[in-house]
């Protein structure tokens, strides 16, 4: 016997959010349209045609040549686990900078995947000095060096160009994580000479969340392809998921076929909009609702000089005295999606996101329009 | 400058398949149409209502109480890897049966956690006699006993029913691979006192690859919650990801929105069908199918005893020679999926999946029209 109808939840109804937080970010219809295209089978010749295209636009997108550019089956913490469980071997040293969560989420999969971590620190919302950072190398001569891009815990913007010479003097590796900035602002991995870098779809991408980009240098993979001991997880092991993306096309996982489609159209609204056409609209949207959310009392809460357009950490006027209340008022009334503080930072700052589709002066007027009611 | 339109690769345009081999299946309009809703937060209260919703219904569909009980961040094969990190221990004495490639995985998942692996084999496309496992369990005392119930690699039905006692009497837990039974065939997670079990959304289910369903009885979350040694991944830590899923609600990652947005309404079709009718379909139609395999030279190369409905194993008429080409011209001038053999099996047999959506008179229709058309 079929259940009665009426015990079966119905179909879902869900509210439009304006979608402002620290991401998932705003989807543009066309993603919404390829996400919904009929699946086809993960070996289908068309789904690797798909996924060559996926590979040569993050190559475009990460400005890289690396080959080995594919997208985690998994969302961006998947990419961050793919990365330390690959490139740590058990007794590696590994230096990371830890300034916010997410730093600190990737002291611990190295600690996981069993290196010796030793982190790097400076306040949450500060970026590191690099002179710093590269005083440290030349202490630890670490096998890896990690840091974050795009802390979206913090807001704070971490400049890259300078670290790799010293991290390769003594053979180490320099990952970075751009979840937050990928496609919003300039990640130029063969030019800073990045070896492996890990990104999220659901920030400047504006694609649902899901994958998560990932492409590693010929160094890295060197040191994925002549590891001593397996890597934890098989899940996640580059020796065979590498083999899918590119190489004999070996069957590893069911990929998430229409998630990829997804992702295929976004990275295409990308390109086609061009990079530094997008950068650009990032911070000209930023310095809109900078300047307006100043007039109305807010100030900002990360460094000056190191501040990420795409995620404005800010302190919210003294008339707030219920950030949580504010909040939720902002999401029941307006459907709009801001988000708290994370971590050391709950219930002191609000993350406000102008994120790839999302970077409009539109999305500005209706994010103070929603604000000016609450504050 | 924004890049040339005809420089960037133009919005896919894919054919529509018929996808009758071993998973992704064909996926219900419905189901489409719930991926491409706008995306929510992660942490918006709608989207915990949707987490709700989905735990709820697939305690329905695994006919199972138990409170954990989530859809894991990743496709099938990162399920049965939560369940080898979080169930296993370094050292733990893990028995687990290997008769097709997906019973090989598990055993190489569980040996990446740590764990001791014994395996216990018989041909490809045979089930295990319970009465040799109980045995080897009585010998063995494992920590753990993990099983395929549905090996997509030879068509396999494993039977479950009287294994728990045995597990249980020596303080192990006892595990499945319900990948591609869920839904097709009856998964009975309580009576059967199964530990923990993990599916996938792509076969049975009908919805998309990228999310696992995984459930974990009180018995197993107390081995996760007493730990020794922290987890493998973190990614797939459900101390942590179970936070997020029930209790307090903590941040850990962000999910894969719209493919729960999927998954929430593939299990909603699956209940309203009801669990009884759908098997009932999945049986009727591969009897269809398999009389008319059968008619046409073809041979079931699974135990006749234990063959899965929706996955057949068969073998190809001699008149094929190329089956491989065979299987390309299907694709090309058919749009129908069929699989080749996998691992052992590959050159020698096909697997031709009746799955879900894809279980109907008028798709066995369509599969014999085209092999007719290359036999």
């Amino acid at each position: 016997m079929p259940r009665p109808l009426s015990e079966i939840c119905p179909m879902l109804n869900l509210p439009t959010r304006l979608l402002h937080g620290p991401g998932p970010s705003p989807v543009a219809p066309s993603v919404l349209e390829a996400i919904a295209l009929p699946c086809i089978g993960h070996m289908d010749p068309q789904f690797m045609r798909v996924m060559n295209e996926i590979r040569a636009m993050m190559q475009q997108v990460f400005q890289t040549e690396n080959e080995m550019t594919l997208a985690c089956s998994g969302t961006g913490s998947a990419g961050g686990e793919m990365l330390m469980d690959n490139l740590v071997e058990p007794g590696d040293t590994c230096l990371i900078g830890v300034n916010g969560v997410f730093g600190g989420r990737l002291a611990e999969k190295a600690r996981r995947a069993g290196g010796s971590v030793q982190t790097i620190e400076t306040d949450w919302g500060k970026a590191f000095d690099q002179d710093v950072v590269i005083q440290r190398i030349e202490e630890t001569k670490p096998d890896m060096v990690a840091l974050v891009h795009a802390e979206t815990s913090t807001g704070a913007l971490q400049p890259f160009d300078r670290l790799a010479e010293s991290v390769h003097r003594y053979g180490g590796l320099l990952v970075m994580d751009c979840v937050t900035s990928l496609s919003g602002l300039p990640v130029k991995i063969d030019e800073w000479q990045i070896d492996a870098a890990y990104s999220g779809t659901q920030k400047c991408l504006s694609c649902p969340p899901g994958l998560s980009p990932v492409t590693l240098s010929d160094r890295a993979m060197n040191k994925v392809n002549n590891r001593q001991t397996p890597v934890n997880s098989w899940y996640l092991d580059l020796n065979l998921v590498g083999n899918y993306w590119s190489g004999s096309r070996a069957y590893h996982h069911t990929a998430p076929v229409n998630m990829n489609f997804a992702l295929h159209e976004a990275l295409r609204l990308v390109l086609e909009e061009g990079l530094e056409a997008r950068f650009e609209r990032h911070e000209r949207v930023h310095r809109q609702l900078k300047q307006a959310l100043l007039e109305r009392g807010f100030s900002y809460a990360s460094d000056p000089e190191h501040s990420l357009p795409m995620l404005n950490l800010v302190q919210f006027p003294k008339s707030v005295t219920d950030e949580a209340g504010a909040r939720r008022r902002l999401l029941d009334e307006f459907n709009l999606e801001i988000g708290g503080g994370l971590g050391k930072l709950a219930g002191k700052c609000w993350r406000i996101g102008l994120m790839g589709h999302g970077a409009r002066e539109e999305n500005v007027a209706a994010i103070l329009q929603a604000i000016d009611a609450v504050i």
